[in-house]
């Protein structure tokens, strides 16, 4: 005998009075491929919108090794310990087969899932970063709305998703090795741009003396990019997941960045164009998507390339030769 | 009374004998506005695709005050000096105003204009860096057609217009300078991943010891960068634009280049990829404009975003609605 399935309306007041167990079901729904369960995700998040917007987003890359799950841990637990309740999310484009490569195995994190006052919930799977991004954006609104205060999204240290949590979140920090080769990745500047934060991890033990000359060198490369427009000049600091040491120099910074950000209007303004960035992009991907999923399309396609190998035609003539077909 | 326009059959049988004055004129239809143009432009360009695709393309690029135009003419003498035919083109979006701000003052070329062997085009003008980039493309079609063997593309130190011609040429050559501050943009590191060569330029006088250890740092750098899909290893050179010395050394560079990446398949096969790569980007470009110009939208877009910013609906089903009215 198959469980009721639970309306929208018990669903969105379980998320509302902060039900995990809610909670989860409408994170399943958001992921789901059936078009019925979109139509119900729709619903809740529509909502769930008034009670949303309340969180601070706080997006975490690093390269495999670096330790973001020990990070993230201490981090949480700092966090809770504070009061504070604690979503812990990820955007992983490449668990669409394994079904959450990172995050997926909860023991990384063993205190704090057993956490209450944290909630961590592994990469939904999609086949494409968009519908990633998507799913985990909305997935945010429900933590929101259920009461989730700080929103922690982690991401794999490849390019396009780091532009994609970027996109989603208010601080975004870059977890860094000393030594090791890693200052080479300094010169990522796309990565070190985005960064309002660059926190060495594994800063204990023997590492504590390169750890702190890569805190210099990292200063000084940041003192080479032009200002932010949030006003913000991105720090440099130290810490150790593993023997959770500056953790709390970390989310004092947070706090100092938002309490600069909102007096100076940048929090809410960023959080806007952020939206308008995933409207256009949402918009975009799908007349994309819509165009080359055209059964007719893709023969031609295929046809008017073969022509353009053989230089019968130009890209440009045959890019008008399909737009006509539409 | 005026000049009668000439037929497209004109045009074509003078292009492809080589004359001047029919490949300017036909380059004018390319970059008219008035669609009667366009339509002459593509079957002019259709009729001189059977003699195109037989230069070698050279994107040039550094940023103001490198010596681009100094270098450009010592180079494009050396060439003709060889018995080659010399076409230098220019993508800079922002000559919309200015109608071709960089090459547009033919007398910083003053040599090179009076060569008989060497054709200068300034920029296009264009509303949008796609827009140029295509008028472009054709034009090296038809320079080809004229007996041109020999095409630079000169762009101005802007990320995108630099991406831009990157996608157009077989040889994409980066002018830096040494000393004063210039090696801070040594990481830029997407502009120096797309780059074959960089070519050290005023390595003259007292500039020479910089230069030389510049040159040392660049190659330096350069290790540090995954190898290259051509199986071109870049290479850093010094050259005075001024002095004209070093310019013969980057002609045999580039001829390297020719013959490693004709002998090893890539050459074609980074001409066919960048074919395909135009015929997407056309065709995306448009269906984006296609929709965002049609009036209905406009003005759902402007209320959705404003239901977005209100937090009564979010990104995503303020996109399907818009992607409904279509």
């Amino acid at each position: 005998r198959r469980r009721k399935q639970p309306s929208t309306q018990d669903l969105v007041s379980g998320i509302t009075s902060g039900n995990i167990t809610a909670l989860s079901r409408a994170i399943t729904l958001i992921e789901s491929t059936n078009p019925a369960h979109s139509q119900k995700a729709n619903e809740i998040i529509n909502a769930c919108l008034p009670h949303a917007n309340t969180s601070i987003r706080i997006g975490i890359t690093g390269v495999p090794g670096v330790g973001k799950s020990t990070f993230i841990e201490a981090f949480g637990l700092h966090l809770t310990s504070l009061g504070k309740k604690v979503a812990v999310l990820a955007v992983d484009p490449s668990s669409t087969l394994s079904r959450g490569s990172i995050l997926g195995d909860k023991t990384r994190m063993e205190d704090l899932v057993k956490d209450k006052n944290a909630f961590i919930r592994p990469s939904p799977s999609g086949d494409s970063l968009g519908g990633v991004a998507r799913k985990t954006r909305e997935t945010i609104i429900l933590c929101e709305a259920a009461g989730f205060d700080t929103v922690i999204i982690e991401t794999v240290g490849v390019g396009q998703s780091e532009t994609a949590v970027h996109s989603m979140v208010d601080f975004f920090l870059l977890l860094k090795l000393a030594g090791a080769g890693d200052e080479l990745q300094g010169i990522k500047r796309g990565i070190i741009e985005m960064a309002d934060a660059i926190v060495i991890n594994k800063a204990d033990g023997e590492n504590i003396k390169a750890a702190k000359t890569a805190k210099v060198e990292f200063n000084r490369a940041l003192h080479l990019y032009p200002a932010k427009a949030s006003g913000w000049s991105p720090k440099v600091s130290l810490c150790s997941g593993l023997k959770r040491e500056g953790i709390s120099e970390v989310w004092e910074m947070i706090e100092n960045y938002t309490t600069t950000t909102s007096d100076n209007g940048f929090f809410d303004s960023h959080r806007n164009n952020q939206n308008k960035f995933w409207l256009l992009q949402t918009i975009e991907e799908r007349l994309k998507s819509n165009f080359y999923n055209s059964e007719n399309i893709k023969v031609e396609l295929k046809a008017q390339i073969m022509l353009v190998e053989a230089g019968k035609t130009t890209p440009f003539a045959a890019a008008e030769y399909l737009l006509s077909l539409q």
